[in-house]
């Protein structure tokens, strides 16, 4: 068979022979109890940079032993992209949130022999859900590889947000010292109202770590937490979105992107937070309205955004989200630390070992088998497409 | 009397007329159970930047109503300064430690009337305490204002050194999108080793802000924690610093500066952990050698370095620690957010009230009283001093 793999590219500088930490902690199990990914083997150490294009994922030496062709680019935008003409007789084709390669329903008809899409991460939803459901297409992701890691990400981001670590850090770079510039925009976090839009593993995952800083805890969701879940963290429950953003000063969203909740965040909604708050968006790009988070910025509405999730991706060099007052961006990292690599390049052997063998994939990785939704894509994902605009993708200049 | 208060300066473009909050969360009590400060009342709205000189810690009306005189500065090192000047009369000196006032033997001798030295905020190793008991001058600090608000700097600064958000931050903004570059240092927190150098008020609130992350806590302290929070926190004690650096990803240290604790993290005991290890010091900038942190962040022995104390302080604007790799130094902030602000003037108040009204000074503020460490201070000091070499602080050039 013949699969096609687009990842991120290398290092300037090339694959480097170091890493910082000589090993990675070993975890025995995620928080809920699920197993960590379980391929027979791997080829790779745990630790080493996979999720770019000469980490293969660890998967060249399995594929090849095999008999199927691996093909890897980076190269995944526009028509004349390697990904999109080697797709046409791809069998599988893996792809991942950080380096996007949008599988909107041209490419999913051109692709004829396409029976697997896999996501090496979470969040499908730069895979058309309802042309892959239309083509008889499975797709799927590794739930929970790195759920955690992108709570950490929350953690770090709502601290930075509001302790304005940033602009601290640039004046201890830059050889100054004014305390004053440094700290008139410094909050402690403590006793402050925090609230996520969807509880699921991430949102769930950053209310537990924020419990300790003695704040107070929102949710929203469409499915409501166990009752023994909100009293151990003291949470409220809001019945809609707009209700918990009244009351919060950190708001944090963490539901999946998809048709009902595309452009959630606009003008509107951000108009009903409380005067000076912090967003935190590390879920997808599509969720909040460009433009309207820019704008709140700079009146002051927002006292800061920070998230590590765009649209489309790579962002355009002159995405106003670079250059907005108050901003704590990255690029799409907080899933693909090393440590979430390590997982996320296991399961994605895993799903290919049940594949090829014909045994069946977990089901908490199913979003859609056999024309429909199906196991965790039945309970985050609506029928329907959030691909639209991603062509954007184009205008990033290396 | 004469109130001499050093406080750093306003910011370059004056006081600000709006803070992104417009309020600030209200707390009930410290963690531990201790009141907030008590003054009988305050004459500023909490939140409002009251640390830097025209802030005056909201104390003037307060000060000249019962007939004393307030003289306020920034201008605190050599002989010429103003606060060396001014000194010589007063009754009451009130510093910082994040814009510190040093008071050398030579100043206290030379400050005749002077009877109490308060520290708006915590750690009072500016003073020579050695000569503040030799001189009868007693000195207090407002016990727990800040500690919470390190302690979530703590745990921002692992997060973001772990991660490598500096890293990632620089290439968002910089139009950038490798993120391979991004993540080829970027690791997840959960299942690490965290170790803490002294479990006080901050160190243990940074040990239980951990806990949710599923790391492995570590401490070491003379003083040895109760079996219960032992227990409920999972924690490992170590009889020296030696054995817990040996095992920790992390290592933050939150003891006080004086003469046993001065230079403790030099070149060997930096060579003592592990390889590729992070390092956060939010306690004060002397416990480091300055050179041997350099040193360890070139040649990799230390991941990470990050923290808010420098000696002096200022910094000059050449100190190596504002130009090494993989830092994520701020100036001294963790302790002075506008939260933190609002406390330490209310117990400045507290402590001023009591000392004109000739009633006790809780014990919990006591670092220094009639010639002898007492409260807080026998607790966490030891008798001498760790102030020579501050007379480098001239060499910052605003």
């Amino acid at each position: 068979m013949k699969i096609l793999c687009v990842l991120y590219d290398d290092p300037k500088d090339g694959m480097p022979k170091n890493y910082p930490l000589s090993e990675l902690p070993e975890l025995k199990k995620y928080p809920d109890g699920m197993t960590l990914p379980t391929p027979k083997a791997i080829d790779f150490t745990p630790g080493e940079l996979l999720g770019c294009v000469s980490g293969e994922l660890g998967l060249r030496k399995f594929l090849e032993e095999r008999g199927h062709t691996l093909v890897i680019t980076s190269d995944k935008d526009g028509d004349n992209s390697v990904a999109a003409k080697e797709i046409v007789d791809a069998d599988v084709v893996i792809s991942q949130p950080f380096w996007p390669f949008y599988l909107t329903r041209e490419l999913i008809e051109k692709a004829r022999n396409l029976k697997l899409a896999i996501t090496a991460g979470i969040g499908s939803d730069h895979v058309d859900l309802q042309a892959a459901m239309d083509n008889k297409v499975d797709v799927v992701e590794v739930t929970y590889c790195n759920s955690i890691s992108v709570s950490e990400h929350i953690v770090m981001m709502i601290l930075s947000m509001v302790r304005d670590y940033h602009n601290q850090h640039a004046i201890a770079k830059s050889g100054g010292w004014n305390i004053a510039d440094a700290v008139q925009r410094s909050y402690d976090v403590e006793g402050m109202h925090i609230g996520t839009v969807a509880a699921g593993r991430i949102g769930l995952s950053a209310l537990r770590k924020m419990k300790p800083f003695e704040t107070h805890l929102h949710y929203f969701d469409r499915h409501r937490l166990p009752e023994s879940i909100e009293k151990e963290l003291d949470l409220t429950f809001h019945e809609s979105v707009e209700s918990m953003v009244a009351v919060c000063d950190v708001v944090t969203i963490n539901c999946p992107l998809h048709p009902e909740t595309e452009n959630m965040f606009d003008k509107e909604l951000i108009g009903k937070m409380k005067k000076g708050a912090y967003l935190i968006n590390t879920a997808r790009g599509k969720i909040c309205n460009r433009e309207a988070i820019a704008d709140a910025l700079k009146s002051g509405q927002l006292s800061g955004y920070a998230g590590d999730v765009w649209f489309p991706q790579p962002a355009p060099n002159d995405h106003v989200w670079r250059t907005m007052p108050n901003h704590g961006m990255t690029p799409h990292t907080s899933g693909t630390s090393l440590s979430a690599q390590a997982r996320y390049a296991a399961g994605t052997r895993e799903i290919l070992e049940c594949f090829f063998d014909d045994v069946p994939i977990r089901a908490q990785y199913l979003i859609v088998q056999n024309g429909e939704l199906a196991g965790a894509g039945a309970h985050s994902y609506s029928k329907g497409t959030a691909t639209s605009g991603s062509e954007e993708a184009e205008r990033y200049k290396k």
